[in-house]
């Protein structure tokens, strides 16, 4: 099959893989109809994670074509979602609604690579929610923005208990944190404060719901965000960077007792100071999305057309032309980009 | 008034200090009964902080002496408890449950020091609650601990969500963390592990209703606690040091969407390596304790001797001992001294 690789950074290659199969009786293998480029895809690209001919992609939405003989919620044919990381769904932690830390799980971006024709999906009743039908061809960006982007601003936005009555700043106005502006809005929060100095993007937050814009970072952001709030701070922060920068910058947007939802995949060498967190008094919560929690709710908000999150989608290439997708999004010319097949 | 006064690091003087007055309408002036040397109160003492003729002493019992013309909850006679910070009841933070973090609050121990005859307590009404009456003599040890250590290891129980069937784990065998294991007891827990290595300790966290005794420390300890607990970690974890040790040793003892309660104090230079409290998928939660909402139900369940935390003071002495008092904590061969007047 076909599949984007990651020879080295930087060098992306559509080339050949070998087709897939079921291994375990909990195996589905899946027809990819969409893919995109992650943010976190571009780690690799610029050097700052290791690449060697390495599979890429993990957002994925396709059409069942074989299970495995235990796979009981999804058959051949299925229009199907997925998240980022495989999950059994039945252990202890999946249960408690962290499949994202499913003692089974494994990201699909380490050994699967969905940016690609195919795709087996391990733990498939675990992993995978069908849509209520096949759906409508303007759904599938949509969709395609559940399996990560939007779950994981879905994430983001109920680790800082966004809700009525709360006002919110998200910093960071990636892909991710514009998600974050979509899911405050329909968790009901009164005012969302989108940090962003890009026109294009904070014209996509006012879409998705924000009502005020700042555009100052770091302390003076954080001084913009405490001036909104009567000197207080929010009660939740959305934290979509994953920088000590954007780290203190959201721990100094927080009013005491506030809530910082945090989803910027943090790398080594970023560390945060024990004293200052200490005496801000906030909450802190984050790490990869546990997407599946939340992906049957985000499909039927997409299904009956409540949330269009597919917009975070600037750029649409077909798969082949997986280079430029790259390009443009190192680049900062696209926001996001999806990939079809 | 006599008072104690630390002259520069390690160097403790009783002496004369100024009789506090009511200054402001909303002020109290009160004679302490009881008061006592906290864990941090040794930070000064060893020099990580700076001592220059500073006051000392921020937990207390006493009984109100006069009030200024606002104050409304406390009359001269009664027997108090206060916070160890000072806050005004009435702010959005006091409120919200953070009068620790409120907007006109102060540190006691910054400016007043309650290791004294008298203290003078601003915002009366919002940092000191009266008792149901004048306490039994054996009821005061239990009343002064809830000003303070009980109450901080009862907002760590909080703060790390502990509750029925739950397993807790307490890292620190500090007075604190004894606390800590009391609150947990209290708050239903199903299954208390205090880490600790020494006897004496370990005999009163099993007093204080520990079921188990983890002796190891760092990655084995956090090892052992998930050998405790089927691999996953503890539900619950109170962080009772405030070293980088005990934070990386709380967060390798919880599972994936635990939660850790910190009251450690942490200093500058304490770091926390946000790519490894990423991939934990923990909550954090911590910081100086909102002690005054806490204090209401601590007072009433000492009142009604359902819990006895006043068991954590093992040397008590005269105030103008409180020398002697600092020394015996510095060489730990006391857990937590209290000085009488």
């Amino acid at each position: 099959m076909r599949a984007v690789i990651m020879d080295a950074p930087g060098e992306i290659r559509v080339g050949e893989r070998e087709d897939p199969k079921i291994i375990e009786p909990t195996d589905a293998v899946i027809g990819i109809t969409a893919t995109c480029i992650c943010g976190s895809d571009l780690w690799p690209y610029r050097g700052v994670e290791p690449a060697n001919h390495t599979p890429m992609g993990h957002e994925y939405v396709g059409i069942v074509e074989e299970i495995g003989s235990d796979v009981q919620t999804v058959k051949p044919g299925d229009f199907v979602v997925g998240s980022f990381v495989i999950s059994d769904g039945t252990c202890e932690i999946c249960r408690s609604g962290y499949p994202s830390r499913c003692v089974n799980g494994e990201f699909v971006a380490a050994t699967i690579g969905t940016q690609a024709q195919k795709a087996r999906i391990p733990y498939a009743d675990g992993t995978l929610v069908a849509t209520p039908g096949q759906p409508d061809e303007d759904l599938i960006p949509s969709l395609l923005a559940t399996s990560d982007v939007l779950g994981t601003g879905w994430f983001a936005a109920d680790a800082a208990e966004v809700g009525p009555g709360k006002t919110v700043a998200v910093v960071g106005d990636g892909a991710v944190g514009l998600m974050g502006v979509l899911a405050a809005k329909q968790l009901g929060a009164q005012r969302i404060i989108a940090m962003s100095r890009h026109a294009d993007r904070q014209a996509l937050a006012r879409e998705f719901g924000a009502t005020d814009i700042v555009t100052e970072r770091g302390d003076e952001g954080a001084g913009k965000i405490k001036e909104l709030t009567g000197g207080l701070g929010a009660h939740s922060v959305i934290e979509a960077v994953g920088t000590e920068e954007s780290f203190l910058q959201a721990i100094r947007s927080t009013r005491p007792g506030g809530h910082i939802g945090f989803v910027g995949v943090a790398h080594e060498g970023v560390n945060l100071p024990m004293d200052e967190v200490f005496f801000s008094e906030v909450h802190l919560h984050g790490g990869p999305a546990p997407v599946r929690r939340f992906l049957p709710d985000l499909i039927q908000l997409v299904w009956d057309r409540k949330i269009n999150p597919g917009r975070v989608f600037d750029l649409t290439l077909p798969m082949d032309q997986a280079a430029e997708g790259y390009r443009a999004m190192d680049e900062r010319r696209a926001i996001k980009v999806l990939l079809t097949l």
